[in-house]
């Protein structure tokens, strides 16, 4: 964008000058998407790998800071972001410049047993990267491949922690009963089932554990055996919320008593709760802080672990680092998960009882991936050095101010605007949204969609208010096109 | 090794030279280990990391070819490798090289969520790489993070099969009742649980549903739920084989009617069988090929899918690409899952029918990783440059032929001796083995454990008969010291 562009959008441009000066100007669009090029790739492609839920063939190389390329040279702004995971832009020179580094190119090539036999300096490569932005209260890390193994492994830890209280300490050894029953897929004799809990419309991975705590539709269950754990249902609040106080307050009072009699009466009783700040699959629901503290108070009377899902929400999209911390909790969570943006995955805990009571309970060969954990440490400095957690605080709240201004201006189509002051975590539910997201791309911008009828916008952290300046063209474009 | 040294243990020069310049000659060994230096990291490390699992803290950047260092000036030749993980050792120039290219960085900067947006040029690095190893009959792939996920992803796959054959085909339509129930994570009505069956002693991962698969120890499965699925009994082979031929075969033909047994009563029938063609992590169990045809025999009877888990076994190790070329199949397997030295992980198939109906039903936000797929690309060229599936079939029988010797003249140190024809995955029996793995730190290697009291030998595929050699003194020298 110009300088005279941006003042013509009203923009500062002293304090909002582009962060990387790559960037194309705005989005170009030649083709249909997919293009000639693209089609003849996806053909290719799909003899040896399922393209049915491809969205846009990418050209990676072309790609730049928010914006991603396609074969046939249509280049989009792209609020969606690779389903929320890349945090500082395509080909940022910060992280090309760690990707050439001597102990990257080490932690590529030689891929360790981290578990095993890990680098000599691992200890200061989670110091200075995962740990250093550890959620309050969290200081010891698990790390993983992805956000459901991260996730698992977090169940894991729970169920052994619960059991270890019911044997009456980590001393105690593990009886003849217990070890034979295990091996046989059993409980051993006198014991209950336990569970973990999530809550309806949330999402939380799809491998056999996780996806057992997943409710947000049945495309990603269907066939596939699951655990019998219970689920709460997770306040569906209406908006906008100023208008709507007493009812939200009160859904929210309604789905805690369901927890707690959850808690108190399942069957196999839960050992954890899992939660998302913002249910991002299922449709960007939000609760208010006082319901997540409500949730840790609920949690924390009976004994029950609280693991916090910051797959989607972690590494600043929120305006904050963690969405958690928009609560203002006084007493932390047990652990807190994260992938996607951090580009590895894991879990924080803080209470060395999270530990098992012996090695190789928790343990896997790879234990995640040490050039991945180099690359989010370089996210992080970056992160840091531009100070971009305030900048999505900042243009979150410029973009919210506008989508209500179009929201009263196109009744219905952006409705239930939801995400004020969760920076640029923002959604809205548009009744054709499958339509609205396909035309989004005609008019330059990659949009994703949640849940039934939710637009999601997911932006990287350089996400500016120039870019949110074309984002708002395209969407009153659209709006104006029906 | 000098050519001196290499004549004097009777190699020929010509055709055993290194494969890479840059090894030491040699192991050193300095400290006890861990040594001084190494011991103040474990400390700081275990602040904020489990050590409990640790085996040696690791100087990659020291590390090169078979040789494993740590930081106080240790380097042992390492036939352990990272848990089987490291392929064509340490420092690899080639995959350097591959490092550096522009395409890693760019795999490593940006990284994809490859259901949705597929780089441009990703059939080209699946066809180049992962599918040009494609275990004959199986020309696609899904991609995945780990050995766990490999196995659960084929395992969903399996049931999506399974439950269309039973509705009757990939036409018909989800009934309201399916749809409901799996949001509840219950059965619809009318229908019968299904199961994935695997072997006692065998390990296929440690996330809920590949736990429930894994059947070799208490420690990994103690505490954690896990689905009521059957387990048929590995053959237990006696040794030397041919001394127990018609025993054995007859143990053999006893699991295959115990297999068939469980297939055809087993209250929830299982829809696969999961199998690794040599049980690893439960101590190097072996079967004959022919057992393996039986049960493909079987499998196919019953309609039931034979998932062969070559996460350990493959990639060369045995002397043959993957494991299950030794069984000499006319009619393949379904499904074969890889990771450790692929670097990357995943499933081949062939049959379209593994492709769910529906697009969504197998996905996931990154489905893999390309930077790791690209290095199984270099991967797979080295070994391909150097011919190492062959050198690993004429080292290992090299070996064999020595460890034979070792066993007469040390009886019932090197019991069961196993892995003949099958390159270096060899491993023995020793009624001291965690003693035996630690003396053999001393004499300057890195040797790994499997199931009770089994010494599993892992060399990577750039192992040669010199490399032998510095074993086999060790290993005699371990013997002679008791």
């Amino acid at each position: 964008m110009t300088q005279q562009s941006r003042r013509q959008f009203g923009l500062s441009a002293s304090n909002r000058a582009p962060y990387y000066a790559w960037e194309p100007e705005g989005p170009t669009v030649k083709t249909d998407i997919p293009g000639p090029q693209a089609k003849a790739a996806i053909a290719e492609l799909d003899e040896v790998f399922d393209t049915r839920s491809l969205n846009m063939l990418t050209d990676y190389q072309k790609s730049s800071g928010n914006y991603i390329a396609d074969p046939d040279g249509n280049v989009l702004l792209d609020v969606y972001a690779q389903i929320a995971s890349i945090p500082i832009g395509y080909n940022n020179p910060a992280l090309l410049k760690a990707a050439q580094g001597d102990d990257m190119i080490n932690g590529l090539i030689n891929r360790p047993a981290l578990g095993n036999f890990p680098p000599s300096d691992w200890a200061d490569v989670l110091k200075t990267g995962i740990l250093k932005v550890a959620p309050k209260g969290l200081d010891q890390v698990f790390t993983a491949m992805a956000g459901s193994d991260a996730n698992e492994t977090a169940y894991k830890a729970a169920f052994m922690w619960r059991r270890q209280h019911e044997r009456g300490g980590a001393h105690v050894e593990f009886t003849a009963d217990e070890m034979a029953s295990a091996m046989d897929n059993k409980l051993p004799s006198g014991q209950t089932e336990l569970s973990i809990m999530s809550f309806k419309t949330g999402f939380h991975g799809r491998l056999f554990g996780s996806l057992s705590t997943t409710r947000s539709k049945p495309i990603h269950k269907l066939d596939i055996p699951a655990f019998d754990w219970p689920q709460a249902t997770f306040p569906q609040l209406k908006y906008p919320l100023d208008a709507h106080a007493a009812e939200n307050a009160a859904a929210e009072q309604a789905a805690l008593a369901e927890v707690e009699h959850l808690i108190t009466t399942y069957p196999a009783p839960p050992c954890a709760v899992i939660v998302e700040p913002i249910q991002s699959e299922g449709g960007d629901n939000h609760a208010s802080p006082a319901f997540f503290r409500g949730l840790r108070a609920l949690t924390r009377k009976h004994n029950v672990l609280l693991i916090v899902d910051e797959v989607q929400t972690g590494v600043g999209a929120t305006g904050k680092f963690w969405a958690h911390d928009h609560w203002d909790l006084q007493d932390p969570p047990d652990m807190v998960t994260f992938s996607k943006k951090a580009q590895t995955a894991g879990y924080y805990f803080g209470n060395p009882e999270l530990r098992p009571n012996k090695p190789y309970r928790q343990f896997n060969t790879w234990m995640g991936d040490p050039a991945r954990a180099l690359l989010f440490r370089a996210i992080v400095g970056e992160i840091e050095r531009l100070d971009l957690v305030r900048n999505t605080a900042r243009v979150g709240d410029y973009l919210y101010g506008k989508l209500e201004a179009l929201a009263s201006k196109y009744p219905g189509q952006f409705a239930n605007l939801r995400g004020k002051g969760m920076g640029t975590f923002i959604a809205f539910d548009n009744p054709r949204r499958d339509e609205f997201l396909a035309r989004a791309k005609k008019f330059g911008v990659n949009i994703g969609g949640s849940g039934q009828s939710a637009v999601r916008l997911r932006p990287m952290l350089i996400f500016q208010e120039h870019h949110a300046d074309i984002l708002l063209e395209a969407l009153e474009k659209i709006a104006k096109s029906w």
